[in-house]
């Protein structure tokens, strides 16, 4: 899966009069270069190295605007690039692009409780964001992993999901408006902060997910929501997802949808925590096949607690749950999410591994699953397959571990095989073979091997249409329209 | 405003084999002639009267695609059609276009209350799929004045909006994938039921009030909700829409975010209600200049009321409201509702009028309302200014009705000065000219006027890709790019 791109496409040659040109836009304090460059250059577990023919860190939206005109004018490619967090490349630039870092654009321009809304630049933190929001009483729901690097335009640009996307939608709901450098230079101002504007084509949702193609994301406009009263998290075993399945319409349907986080783990996920990362234990008295972490929260204080605990009730009666715990503490929902977050660095020492972020409809769940590990083993006897994530948007990281009694070796070359298999039966529930994490060049010619042609036909018609000259983060989401020579 | 559009194009010359290939693609009960295509024609004020060069009512996505085909293949023109309640005249041909009603594609093809999912045709109406997940004790929360008769293809191409749109977003917020014919004629099988797909440009956010100028909607999945436990509605008076923004930023931190409809109607609304409605008495003892209308909604039944009476009461205390009452059954909530409701109806019989669907920060909306009222007064003393709406989402409708003492003719003629104070007043307030209803032929050119060039540019170049002979649904949301003679 991760590869490296093939390079289709030689390094760009950038004369000294553009380099120049480009540098006296900035100064000289953003123009990035020696031992400050290689943080930018490099992705993050090493898959992928950034070749820039420059990195340029503009100061202002002015700045960006400045260096994409020159660079169309020459049509000299470039990528922009966030907190370089992203899973799939899209954030590095291969063959001598322009490196535009939003680095420097960092400000929280304004923040509104009435409106419950914030304006923020490209370059904010996510925990930055979200910490301006809680400044003044209000939540910015977004929650990822890498939220104490990752950035609101890299965030956009991938529409990150993370765990509180049951409640309170991908990125791509939380965005009132954007302002975007277009692949001309020219600025978008389309900072609204509306709830409601049909004035034509909603242009915003182009650039969300856009991964940086259609135009440099330079500013948001962000929806704010009422801090939660109260959450409570608990941990449950299952006898298997379909259970799973029925005590997430259960407790929907008790709670009136407070349900925030639904995570699904296996038993195997579960051992691998307890064997590899320090301070976790076993959660349950005995071991159960699978495990929900179940948060909900509401707005109103002091009936959250019992109300969980009746339903879980109810659902033991049922027989959808066979035990569990209900977090007394922030300290003790905390350890119970610490099992959840680590669930990737509980694999790091575990050998060779195919990992996979797909989607299908949430009731389908427990049917890809069930077929996904017949066709993995039948490709692959043996394959350790760690499944988890997050249920309730159906949404499941499935990771493939080599086998213990299996070379490393032995597993790669059965990796394109597992991954046929796993993205077929993906295909056959209608779900999607980048749920979460994007396409940027990790994922490039599987979705265009696997979407229907009258969609990529469009994809690309858009491309064209915004970027005819190609130079926005090219061969990044979609292969080159134009390879030049 | 709503005026007529001025034909720049002459009507379509269609030859007679043209006509018998279309027949024959929909045989004899898909042509609609006659006393039968009348409903189809007329705008429903008669604002718009349509002259296509034939009706036809596809009883297949299949036919919808052989239609577009055969008119992609020789440049004809087609107009899209669902229930035809548009206000806005996107849904009318007036210049012998194909005339497509989706009216015979109405299955509801499937509700599953496990995904929370419903996959329903164009045609089905908004009232029927709201049965349909109701008849599996779901909510399909969208809700509109017309949702006895509109489509779900025009509430996905116009984005509408209504009362729940606080608590459950605008119809783009509810869509998870679509079916479209695209203007080759091809069909794109978007119907995903995902939570996260991050494979791609999410296009499907094109076609969604893209007003049937992309592509034509044939079917749609679709959101769904746990039904509200509870519900509580309660209408009070208040001294000015600054005192209404103090209540709802109140009301939603005290439930945290349970408050489902705020609506802000003006003292003289009531009035017109209480005297050309019947059966309306005036609401509260004593005359307010403001009311608001407010729906909280809850998943947990019975701490609503309850709640809802301690948050009135602390802002009785606040001063934020001067009197209030709380419906105690259904029946009283109804009929709090039918003022609301009644509004437009209780302006008929008052002369001429300008009307406006615009938004604001929802901040905004106090300025909004002072500055517009002092504005509209120099250019028109004493004219009635009826506003009223959605102050949750900061969309007002702003209505205009001729001085008790001017001619409607006199009226007329300081219309467009009217309109000019209220847009530039909206864009000083960076607001939105139309929140809720769309651009079609009434506002497409204000929009071209007031939008920037840069995203105006955009717009064009996104309709000149999808659709580059401009077959569809011309000179509706922009104007005509390739005029021809």
């Amino acid at each position: 899966m991760d590869q490296e791109t093939t390079q289709s496409r030689p390094i760009a040659l950038i004369g000294s009069d553009d380099l120049a040109a480009l540098s006296s836009v900035v100064g000289e304090k953003g123009v990035i270069s020696g031992a400050d460059a290689e943080p930018l250059l490099e992705e993050w577990r090493g898959r992928w190295h950034g070749k820039p023919s420059i990195v340029l860190a503009p100061g202002s939206v002015e700045e960006v605007a400045q260096i994409v005109k020159i660079c169309a004018a020459k049509k000299i490619p470039v990528t922009p690039q966030g907190g370089n967090t992203g899973l799939v490349g899209g954030q590095i630039p291969e063959r001598g692009e322009v490196l535009i870092s939003l680095r420097r654009l960092n400000r929280v321009r304004a923040v509104d409780p009435l409106d419950n809304t914030m304006v923020v630049d490209a370059g904010v933190t996510l925990s930055a964001a979200q910490q301006a929001a809680a400044d003044v009483g209000r939540l910015f729901p977004l929650s990822i992993g890498s939220e104490g690097s990752c950035q609101i335009g890299g965030i956009i640009s991938t529409n990150a999901g993370g765990v509180n996307v049951l409640r309170y939608g991908n990125t791509r709901d939380l965005i009132l408006g954007l302002e975007v450098v277009t692949p001309q230079g020219d600025i978008w101002h389309g900072l609204k902060r509306l709830r409601k504007d049909n004035t034509g084509y909603d242009l915003k949702h182009l650039f969300i997910g856009g991964e940086g193609t259609l135009g440099i994301v330079t500013g948001a406009s962000v929806r704010l929501f009422p801090q939660p009263a109260e959450k409570v998290t608990s941990l449950v075993g299952v006898s298997g997802p379909q259970a799973a399945l029925s005590l997430l319409a259960h407790a929907q349907g008790a709670s009136g949808g407070a349900v925030s986080s639904f995570e699904l783990m296996g038993r195997p996920l579960i051992e691998l925590c307890v064997k590899n990362i320090a301070g976790v234990r076993d959660p349950l008295d005995e071991p159960h096949p699978w495990y929900v972490l179940m948060e909900l929260s509401s707005g109103e204080k002091g009936h959250l607690t019992g109300l969980v605990e009746s339903l879980l009730g109810k659902a033991v009666e049922d027989g959808l749950v066979t035990d569990g715990i209900v977090a007394g503490s922030l300290a003790q929902a905390d350890a119970l999410w610490h099992m959840r977050h680590a669930a990737s660095e509980s694999m790091k020492a575990e050998g060779a591994q195919a990992k996979f972020d797909v989607s299908v409809p949430i009731s389908s769940v427990p049917g890809f699953l069930a077929t996904a590990e017949t066709k993995v083993n039948a490709v692959c006897r043996g394959a350790r397959i760690i499944a988890f994530g997050h249920m309730g948007d159906g949404n499941v990281h499935y990771d493939i571990l080599q086998p213990t009694d299996m070379s490393a070796e032995n597993f790669r070359a059965r990796q394109s095989a597992i991954e046929d298999v796993v993205y077929d039966t993906i295909g056959s529930f209608d779900g999607s073979i980048s749920a979460e994490h994007g396409v940027g060049v990790a994922r490039r010619d599987d979705v265009a091997h696997r979407k229907s042609p009258v969609e990529m036909t469009m994809m690309r018609a858009v491309k064209k249409a915004l970027d005819p000259d190609g130079i926005m983060n090219p061969d990044k989401l979609l292969s080159d329209l134009s390879p030049r020579p």
